[in-house]
């Protein structure tokens, strides 16, 4: 009997502890963006570390990734260290190296949670249900838009060949709220979400609506759903809110909310992004 | 002639480079909170440890600090190492270690910023200007409200002798808007605007109105401005504006915004936080 192939995603995270108890990974084209990795695809590998070290205790609360430099196709190294453990979080370092220069840099910490008093005190945003949403392509030039299903309720990439107003002065608003999937569909675990919370396009691209240099710096997530929940999602699309706040001299942040279709919210996250202008 | 007595601030953020590169720094009584020091500090001084390294280049754009464990009251010892020094920016990743436990982490970028077309896309809070804000005199019990002039506009620190609703239907909202600023006055610098994102009580206190043990787990701050127009505010009172938006299983999200005075969107930052019910 053939085994099941892997999906392209967990091909892209997958490790290999080396004899020094480090962790090898390769680049996927399938995740490659205009240059180098997906950076999505880069934080859930770097998750991914912590998840799989023998030491890991507790399930993903909160992830920072710091993008430090290129990632070149090919293999990479990462290390991850845990720092720190409590009673009931354990707190991660992690490191990707390639060709002796440090790529990226991770913290994450992880909590053994308990149920208690819970409230959400943002609402869900009024969209109508996945299925009534049209699929949205997106450019072709760009491998991992390939791997994920998006419906654009709002905000989707503009048409950079209808040329952007000559001056500022129309009041653009950033907002892109989109149903998401891995593509082909893939059940959802903290990997996978975290990898989601990347998928929007740059900010800039909406505001200025033409071509512009940009990359995430930094990002953080929280993950505000527990492994169970994620399981229950299965391979449901899951609905992506986000927005910039401020551009200047160069870099403009983004926060975002990513929501199960029963309205439950799974993770919050920022970035922080370069742009040329 | 005497000399001026340094500013409470600049002493507990103050650092001593030893023989081995690291930064010993000392808890200071003035901001200590109810266990352990004022978090908003502990930041200020990670981050301080990155600006005093002679390898540090450009200016503070990112910061996320993780508080893995509590912070006794006596000397500890930073190591500040630039893990990567690109054309423009510069990652650094930081430790605060005490009696050989590491109890802190950090990473931040500094960025060469240059000008760029800029926009804010968020609004400046609909608030009266600080000198119509009544100053709110805070518990005493906590050593570092002493170190800030606050003026609540909104959520001030709710009074917990009176007894919450029994039940959570009421629609509560944890905002609060508030006119901060360093007591004694103080100019403002990137390391006095971290600890200012940190200053906002927890807002569980102001959801659930009865005393509930939280702390900080992660904080992530951008700063959107630079050195001269922070330089430019002087010691006038900066405005803050904090939310939570989701509470569960032990742990609730923050987001939060800093002002200045005239309009200007200084920082971001997000937190993560624990509490227990």
């Amino acid at each position: 009997m053939p085994a099941v192939p892997a999906h392209p995603f967990d091909t892209a995270i997958a490790l290999q502890a080396d004899e020094h108890a480090h962790f090898i990974g390769h680049t996927s084209p399938a995740y490659a963006n205009m240059i180098g990795p997906f950076g999505g695809i880069t934080a859930a590998t770097l998750l991914n570390a912590a998840c799989l070290h023998p030491a890991r205790l507790g399930e993903p609360l909160a992830l920072t990734v710091n993008y430090a430099g290129p990632v070149a196709d090919g293999p990479f190294r990462i290390s991850a260290r845990a720092v720190r453990t409590n009673r009931s979080t354990q707190h991660w370092s992690m490191e990707l190296e390639q060709g002796g220069a440090i790529a990226a840099t991770a913290s994450a910490v992880f909590a053994a949670r308990r149920e208690t008093w819970s409230a959400t005190e943002i609402g869900f945003p009024q969209v109508p249900p996945a299925t009534e949403v049209p699929i949205n392509p997106m450019p072709a030039r760009v491998a991992w838009f390939k791997q994920y299903e998006m419906r654009f309720a709002e905000g989707g990439m503009p048409d950079f060949r209808i040329a952007p107003p000559a001056d500022d002065s129309t009041a653009h608003d950033t907002t892109s709220t989109l149903w998401v999937r891995d593509e082909p569909p893939r059940p959802l675990d903290f990997a996978s979400l975290a990898a989601i919370c990347d998928v929007f396009i740059p900010r800039i691209f909406l505001r200025r609506r033409r071509p512009t240099p940009a990359g995430t710096v930094s990002m953080s997530i929280y993950f505000h759903a527990g492994s169970e929940q994620l399981a229950a999602q299965g391979t449901q699309p899951v609905l992506g809110r986000a927005r910039a706040q401020h551009f200047r001299a160069g870099y403009f942040d983004q926060t975002a909310e990513v929501w199960s279709p029963d309205r439950h919210l799974l993770a919050t996250t920022q970035q922080v992004v370069y742009y040329k202008e």
